[in-house]
């Protein structure tokens, strides 16, 4: 408790509100300890963190939450805002499964007026809260506190498009830290750095600040008169912003970590009236020097040594992503059309060496899922073999894409999804556990769903060189698990791993496979006859593997996904179609999300770890089987 | 052939070359000619393609399809490139079953490099070709033509943000008709108003020109230099336009119905050697008085009369959408909270008296489904009922924010979606084929699907006033079908037409219950015992439906949608987990797109008729029931 006195008395806004401006770089330095003792810690979201300190304190200061509305974008860098709205006692459990989430939740607190974990929904979501507010005439502000990296996104333009007609008390804070998960790319991060470097932007920002801040008895209007004629002498006489080409007043940029000018530009947009966009500069990474030094390896970090900044893990194979990124230049290298595009994940996917090796075929077009997948059919339209490397759950943004311009199109277009399934302390928002059933609704698709980094290098080489038409690989977080012994992979479209003569099978796909594998070796030795199916490709499937399953008296799906729309429904109906007349029992994530915690963890909770499986089935063989009515209606 | 002297001569874009200027007049009024004769007999695009006619000729004596590419943004103006490009003999075949599409399709021409429908992909399309083109060292432009509309939609931004970056050899047309389908909206709207009304940006452009048009003999670096600094000094001077700002060359405005103006900026466009937005001024509906008034009654049409610009329609009910808009009138005037929201579709969806009595709670957000769907989610946070009125195929394009802003926080966002199921004419790109099976997948929705516009209306008020979280309300295109005089619906989750002591039961929902009750009414006749189940409630299925299901012998499952993902695969699916022994049939769209062509053909090739459904079922009956092979292994 010593060691964070300050941090220790604010139960909640009103306490930031109440320190002395003296006391504020003193809590500051809490914060940051505070922030590094948890992250090192847990794992989690450091650099954005330590980056917005001064400006989640400047925005408690002048801002009234839960009356204000904030409203964080993506939302991994909320930490700060968490500890300062009576969230410090369970702070130590963020990300932990049952603890604190790594981002904003309306369930966790009405600090948080809005959810998040996907980039550039803050300014949509922050024009409706303040679009309610003022049709149902109530009182407070929303603030949609935006990065540079999120702003790459369609959808945050869209929100500003909209958001510029309005008079609604809508303040966009954009937090500029020179750079999004990977670097910042395209005319907008160009744009902002002409603005950071342009010094007479400071120069009539200090002027007017300086009259603001001399007149505190002014009234609204003329305060407004001021700030709105400031930016029209600008426009006059310099380069205008992009902001008010789009109908926003912006001011700044004022300095990120100067709570004290935060706090004077807050209070003047406040002043303003209408949609104002704040512009802020932040240090990512601020206060810790590892951090400060590279702040993309801090972004999102496993546990670590607060001394040395190094890693704490385990020694462990290569990921997926590696083995994905190694494959891909191992290709690049003989095929000169094969291109790489990322959304603003190039370490993330793996795509570090192909970026470097290959720069004239490397695209990293921000976070912009909707452009990477039509551009990259506008790339395959005139020859090139474009791999789209992506986060399944940042897929989904894509859908209509995917559908309308490569699907519809037929164009040979390559989906590396990674962290494919549950992907653990990130929860709920980034859980993977939709694009297999979203892929499955759409024509002309292939989709492979390895098991092993072996399978998935072979997979993607027959992605790559033999597939017509759009195909997905997807592959999960981390690295290849166990498997048994004595299963030798074919590399086709499906394994059996026992015997086409057992009386069960379990039917599965991707890493899900080492669980039911052990669950059959487990039910093998209490004397079950038992196979499990392990599909290789999940669209289409082979139908050697409906024909397969109607030898079997039962048989049991696990899917690390959603039940509908899922591989294992698809199946079970294709059996159903097929006269089939055994017992089917299907184990699914069913019409819920998943919440965080260590995916082994989720597993259990879901049964659908070995132990799981095994249980499940064990039951069923102890309950009779069910019959149509129609049977009895008969046997009557 | 008299009638069109100068188009029968018109091959293709060379013959567009070969004509003297003095002759391109006449050429333009024979296509404006066609566009009316072909547009007022077979329904279509007539406005958006009346106001191209000038900028298409120009393109094609500019530049040299298909070696520079061109794409179309949205493609229903692309009838004058389709006249033009040795398509005229087929002309009359336009959205016609076998016809020529409405849209490009790059399997009709090689001048269709890249195939369109929804909005807003052609700069990312056109990019993709162009960073081809550059990667394989092929020659040629790619020219994406965008209207001032589709540049509200946020893959335009992400497409512009990194287009301004590149050196491709890529331009951008601005076709600026001052609307987009309703009535144009937003800061990007009011941007291109003050460059129009600009005087100053057309005189520098006068100077400029005059100067190059005197200096022909000037080499490429010289004018590209002259191009540069002529914007550098605008940028200066004067106010900036947003594409500058994005990092693009800004050419324009120019007159889009001055060929010569336009032939002389597009060839300064290919000197600038790098990424260039020009922008052309056009008039909608250009040339025939009628749609020149009220281009937004001409933009999509059905039947016509020439003379008269009335619509030759059959007098019919009224439609869904009519009601829905009738039906929202109604819940608002006792419901404070409700709101109203469309993606630029305000008279399409049925919006406009909503839109004129509830002035402050309509938004019309612009070509922006995804902005539209967090804002949503925004107002339902603080307590607003915001109901989203979108076609079905348009909201492909929010998956993501349906799941992450709206299920995954339960929030209450009624989808009111139009155009569900096949729309017909519009083809491939616009049937409504894939919300069932998307919705299916999504954690905590509810979705209602009514057959006939009594229920549509009773299961809008279930939405607004009954549910809690988020809820979808499919109707189809078009007005309510004719139903058996026997049936009596019971607006529950579920109709039951017919017996539950029947042998034979048919499973649907929506519209195709009126077909499935006639195929039951024919079969009936044949001596069959035949019910229909009819699902109203299609998202949770009401578990009833299940075990009432389980007391027929044969199920037969027609859906209007795609068969991976759907309601029957998981109707089908439970059905084998109860133990269901009977047979099953699923007929939906199997893995495949539907083309164009009116809905009654089209149900009759998927056989999802009547006649297709009874047929279906007597072929079944003269088949024997297929077996599980362990039931033979073991009778062995």
């Amino acid at each position: 408790m010593l060691e964070f006195p300050l941090l220790n008395q604010i139960k909640g806004p009103e306490d930031v509100k109440r320190l002395y401006p003296e006391q504020l770089p003193g809590l500051c330095v809490e914060l940051r300890r505070e922030l590094i003792k948890t992250v090192s810690a847990n794992g989690g979201h450091l650099s954005s963190n330590l980056g917005v300190v001064e400006l989640t304190v400047a925005l408690h200061r002048v801002f009234e939450s839960p009356t204000d509305q904030i409203v964080w974008d993506v939302g991994h860098q909320s930490y700060v805002h968490k500890l300062l709205t009576g969230r410090v006692d369970r702070f130590s459990t963020i990300r932990q499964y049952g603890g604190l989430s790594g981002f904003p939740r309306t369930d966790e607190s009405v600090h948080d007026p809005f959810g998040a974990g996907h980039s550039s929904t803050s300014i949509s979501a922050a024009s409706g809260l303040a679009a309610a507010k003022r049709i149902k005439g109530e009182d407070g502000y929303a603030v949609a506190v935006i990065g540079d990296g999120a702003l790459t996104g369609g959808l945050a333009f869209e929100g500003m498009n909209n958001a510029g007609r309005t008079q609604d008390k809508l303040i966009i804070v954009l937090n500029d830290n020179k750079m999004s998960i990977s670097k910042n790319v395209g005319a907008i991060a160009r744009h902002l750095m002409v603005i950071r470097t342009k010094p007479f932007y400071f120069k009539i920002k200090d002027i007017a600040e300086v009259v603001l801040a001399h007149l505190p008895y002014l009234g609204k209007k003329i305060r407004k008169a001021l700030v709105l004629s400031k930016n029209a002498i600008k426009n006059y006489l310099y380069h205008s912003t992009i902001f008010e080409e789009m109908g926003l007043i912006y001011l700044g940029p004022v300095d990120g970590h100067d709570i004290a000018a935060m706090e004077r530009i807050f209070r003047r947009a406040k002043a303003v009236g209408r949609p104002v966009l704040v512009h802020v500069l932040t240090v990512k990474g601020k206060g810790y020097s590892f951090a400060e030094q590279d702040p993309r390896a801090f972004h999102g970090v496993s546990k670590f040594d607060v001394e040395t900044g190094d890693a704490i893990a385990p020694a462990s194979h290569e990921t997926f992503s590696a083995v994905f990124g190694r494959t891909l230049c191992m290709a690049a290298s003989s095929n000169p059309h094969l291109c790489a595009i990322t959304a603003a994940m190039a370490a993330g996917t793996g795509l570090t060496d192909f970026a470097s090796q290959y720069r004239s075929r490397f695209f990293d077009v921000g976070i912009a899922e909707e452009h990477a997948v039509v551009f990259a059919a506008g790339l395959a339209a005139n020859g090139m073999l474009p791999v789209f490397a992506v986060y399944s759950t940042f897929l989904q943004r894509a859908y209509d894409q995917i559908i309308h311009d490569v699907a519809l199109q037929n164009k040979k277009v390559v989906f590396a999804v990674d962290r494919a399934g549950l992907v653990g302390q990130d929860g709920e928002t980034h859980q993977g556990i939709f694009d297999a059933a979203f892929f499955n609704t759409i024509p002309n698709m292939t989709v492979f769903s390895p098991t092993t980094s072996d399978e998935l290098r072979n997979m993607l080489f027959s992605a790559f060189f033999e597939c017509n038409g759009p195909v997905a690989v997807r592959y999960p977080r981390g690295c290849s698990p166990a498997l048994p012994a004595d299963f030798c992979p074919t590399y086709g479209h499906y394994d059996l791993y026992g015997t086409g003569q057992a009386d069960i099978l379990i039917v599965t796909y991707g890493k899900l496979f080492a669980e039911a594998a052990k669950a059959a070796q487990m039910l093998r030795k209490e004397g079950m006859a038992i196979s499990v199916l392990k599909l290789n490709q999940i669209k289409p499937v082979d139908t050697v593997c409906y024909e397969t399953a109607m030898f079997f008296s039962r048989l049991y799906f696990v899917e690390e996904g959603v039940r509908t729309g899922g591989v294992a429904e698809l199946f079970c109906a294709h059996m159903a179609e097929r006269g089939y007349r055994g017992a089917c029992h299907i184990c699914a994530i069913d019409d819920t999300f998943v919440q965080q915690g260590s995916v082994d963890v989720l597993l259990h909770l879901l049964e659908m770890d070995a132990a799981g499986i095994a249980d499940r089935i064990r039951q069923d063989m102890a309950t009779p089987p069910k019959h149509s009515h129609f049977d009895e209606r008969r046997a009557q």
